[in-house]
């Protein structure tokens, strides 16, 4: 099947799932779980032979050993992602939710409610559990998905998508093709161009992949390209705090995206050099260099920089941040708000490490991704930012001329 | 200035606006309407030389007469327009909402913050009345923009925004260009090209300027291209409302986006010659050329098809429609509700005009445009849409290691 027919496939099967009730599409969500667990040895083969090939290119140099090590599937790593899957289908169900009702006049009611977005273009990196739980939220939202995964785990993400597959075709009342694969470089580029039928991207991997969509493609993309979280110690900053949130941004994950890159400093605050010291104790290497400040160092580097004042601070983070998050670590409320209010980024602390900026944390029970974009959905990214919403107006018969011509009048009234 | 300087200078505009006062922001709208009140004779004057300049382009046939009379600002049309500014001000702040509070754990507040976008680009075409309302609606919603009018509203444009733009220079602590404007062909692809500073651009004009946008960025649009909303008549629609909301939806404003433009009649509605009859004496002129099932005719001209059954009328909806507005007439409520969750687009209504798909009508209190889009705001968008959030998260030395290694628990609890 060409790229086309599959989106178009993917489009109709995106307007069928939008009708399924919550019921069904959590009884799905568990006969997946059910069927992955029964079928778990047939996945640990084909990750077995992924890691096979996978080995050749770490020892050709062509891959790393991170991505060897994310690529590979164990009991831990299965338990969790059968586990997430049961656990959405607990979650309440994004749609079909009454976000307003209010009465216009008398029998002329409309409904803001929730609804799918459509048809999503999932785009992802070597871990092969992805494709467990974008296909679960997908289900949970009611949206169709056309999953691209790294070719380092293709058997594995075909064995898991077959499972699912063979699932689904067996429930009854459940539309087909809502989960569909694609393979290959030319797959990705089709799929950028084609926004007839594609509603929204989502890219999964490193900066690389997501700036090449981002700059290649009209559909909106979610998620981010860069993590360049930032925590200004400020004049009156309790020097045991800033030690603690600092070494827990920067070393409790530092490959994260919501790890620290760039510390700012104070001139004013007293005990700098003190801090500094307990810093480079925790293994974290200071540096001064400018060049990196619009840097994401993925290690325990960390960029360091004093500021005259706040308002320098301020400006460094929406100069060279990225929008994701930012923390102000201070004794000095007045300033802490104007921090928060001022600073652009999805995430704005105050005495608190910039690594609570998950979706778990903020207690969405779902992650989609993290988000930069001004648009849409911003920071965490829970099943809500797999929705939209639609209107439905309910009548008797109601006609605008009666408004226009002032017979009738709007009394535009709030219902529960 | 060249644009790329224009636009640096509204983003860093964008970043102070957000923060000002609600009252401030109130303020500065109920001077510009004074002050465009007062300056009205000069304003007059300079639509005056635009209608001179414009007629020509009539006579010459180089724009239509119905442009022309778009452009001119009559009394009238003036007082509307200090009048939508007043009320502009007296509507709720969109920002600095808190969309929700959550207690992660002790201490530890997570808030979700309803804030401005940042950089508007607004691309308008003849009527000069949308500077003063677009202007309105980005200071009340704090967001920085750079407008570019219609170049045969040219000197009304420049007039008005002369005359906000010193009203805002003498209140003090209100930013300095906030509202921009721009005058060229070469802006709008400069705008397009934009993305590091725009972050949504709003076309208001006609289907071809809102196509050509669209096709020619990156940044997010919001709006509408094409509205072909449909009317379908089931099988048991009552006759007599039938013809009442067909002739309102057609009829009462043929022009508008929210028009019907096709009409699909259940092939056993009893009353179908009864109800084409008495449409054609109201001088809507049928049609049942296949053609026009993908077109906006803008006129009195009502295309019209028989179908089946209710599955077929979804399936003609989701495939000719644009995700506009689409009624079904019914006394049927389980058909009337199957139409509303099948029908793929931001308004479904179930005996009611299409006509009510309006920001307005909706009780938003303003308009900032009607979206098609599957992301950020759908159907009649109104200040709400020029808003996203931010997460303010408040702690007292909160890290994260604390929650991984079990030392704590989030209990996730809402407050207020």
């Amino acid at each position: 099947m060409d790229f086309e027919n599959i989106a178009k496939t993917a489009k109709a099967a995106s307007l069928k799932i939008a009708d399924v009730s919550s019921d069904l599409k959590n009884k799905a969500l568990v006969k997946i779980a059910d069927a992955i667990e029964k079928n778990k040895l047939q996945i640990f083969e084909a990750n077995k032979k992924d890691l096979q090939e996978a080995e050749k290119l770490v020892n050709s140099g062509d891959i790393s050993l991170s991505t060897f090590n994310r690529l590979k599937l164990d009991e831990n790593k299965m338990r969790d992602m059968i586990q997430g899957i049961r656990d959405v289908a607990k979650l309440d169900d994004p749609v079909n939710k009454n976000l307003f009702i209010r009465e216009l006049d008398q029998d002329l009611v409309l409904y803001k409610v929730s609804c799918p977005i459509g048809v999503l273009g999932i785009i992802f990196e070597a871990r092969p559990d992805v494709i467990a739980q974008i296909s679960s939220l997908a289900i949970k939202s009611a949206n169709a998905v056309i999953l691209k995964g790294g070719k380092e785990s293709i058997n594995t993400n075909k064995t898991i998508l077959t499972v699912i597959n063979q699932t689904l075709d067996e429930i009854e009342g459940f539309p087909k093709n809502v989960l569909q694969q694609v393979f290959t470089r030319e797959d990705v580029s089709e799929m950028l161009k084609c926004d007839n039928y594609i509603n929204l991207i989502i890219p999964r991997g490193g900066n690389k992949l997501v700036k090449y969509i981002k700059e290649n493609t009209k559909i909106p993309v979610l998620g981010h390209a860069d993590g360049i979280c930032h925590i200004f110690v400020d004049e009156t900053a309790d020097i045991e705090m800033a030690i603690k949130i600092i070494v827990d941004a920067k070393t409790q994950y530092p490959s994260a995206c919501n790890s620290v890159e760039t510390l700012l400093i104070h001139e004013n605050f007293p005990d700098k050099n003190k801090l500094l010291a307990a810093l480079q104790l925790e293994e974290i290497k200071l540096e001064s260099n400018p060049e990196s400040w619009a840097f994401e160092h993925g290690d325990t580097t960390l960029a360091f920089k004093t500021v005259k004042n706040i308002n320098d601070a301020i400006e460094h983070i929406n100069t060279y941040g990225s929008g994701h998050t930012d923390s102000i670590i201070t004794t000095n409320k007045d300033n802490a708000e104007k921090f928060m209010n001022q600073v652009d980024s999805a995430g704005v602390y105050y005495n608190a490490s910039t690594r609570f900026a998950d979706g778990f944390r903020y207690g969405f029970g779902a992650e989609v991704g993290i988000s930069t974009n001004k648009t849409h959905a911003r920071g965490p990214v829970g099943l809500d930012g797999l929705t939209i919403y639609k209107y439905k107006l309910i009548g008797k018969g109601h006609v605008v001329k009666d408004y226009v011509d002032g017979t009738k009048k709007f009394h535009h009234k709030n219902l529960s």
